[in-house]
């Protein structure tokens, strides 16, 4: 995958995972009971929360679009609670991330990636999308979908994969 | 990410799920259970537990590596029951995608992958990586981390990530 094409997946996936949410609130409704609360709805209680797990992919997103880019990333500050904002936030990611033309990617695996919690080491682009964006961007969003999978969503794999490129024989 | 840097960051992650694996285990002596209750753990009754979800991680690192190398894939038919025997699946699954060389990857984007569940169809080898393999592969990694994690494994997203090639400033 080239730079450009991984956000391309990336912003293919958070689009999947507005669908997870689709199902969350039909099922919310079905169950009489609010959407919202699955928001705030974890596997463990040392851990990030549906609203976080969703902040933080978009989050992975964001950095990948920006560092690569080599243009600064948007503030979006963690402030939401329910699932209409955090299809704001996922809208105002992908939105960012579209800004980044496959231009402004030529270069970017060699670019020096430092991310202020390196604390002053840094990576190549290569490394960052390699060990850091991808698995970080999957691990957020399929936590998401495992929380939601878990409090009785019905959801399936085709849902997280969504559409693919087939082709006839 | 290059076909065999994707190949190599599937077998890190691997090498990753192992450790999990270790922490797993001490968690269930220090806890006095057998480590192998984990391996049926799930996070919903019509969800794959542990046990599958490791061995389809394994499958999906293995098909990459079979159809974007032009070799057919070794079979690794789906018997384990134990930690153990899941981690002799994962060194079965790592040292045949160590076979795929580098060079044997050339033109693996241009490949025609039609794995049977395309029923006749098929992807370029560029299209089967970042909307099959990648996703899938990260899926089934992060979910047999999660089951842990809900149980009680002390998991922490360095667990996960593992070691990052940085750079001194």
């Amino acid at each position: 995958m080239t730079p450009h094409e991984t956000l391309r997946l990336f912003t293919k996936t958070l689009d999947n995972l507005e669908r997870w949410m689709d199902k969350a609130e039909a099922s919310a409704k079905e169950r009489s009971f609010d959407v919202d609360v699955l928001a705030g709805a974890r596997l463990a209680p040392d851990q990030f929360a549906v609203l976080q797990q969703v902040q933080s992919a978009c989050d992975q997103a964001k950095y990948a679009a920006a560092y690569l880019g080599g243009k600064p990333a948007p503030s979006h500050p963690d402030t939401e609670k329910t699932f209409a904002e955090l299809r704001e936030r996922i809208r105002k990611c992908t939105a960012f991330v579209a800004t980044v033309p496959e231009k402004d990617l030529a270069g970017a695996l060699e670019r020096k990636v430092a991310p202020p919690w390196l604390q002053g080491r840094w990576l190549t682009g290569r490394d960052y999308l390699a060990h850091v964006a991808v698995p970080n961007f999957f691990f957020h969003a399929t936590m998401a979908y495992a929380i939601l999978r878990h409090n009785g969503v019905s959801l399936g794999k085709m849902d997280y994969i969504g559409s693919l490129p087939t082709r006839e024989a």
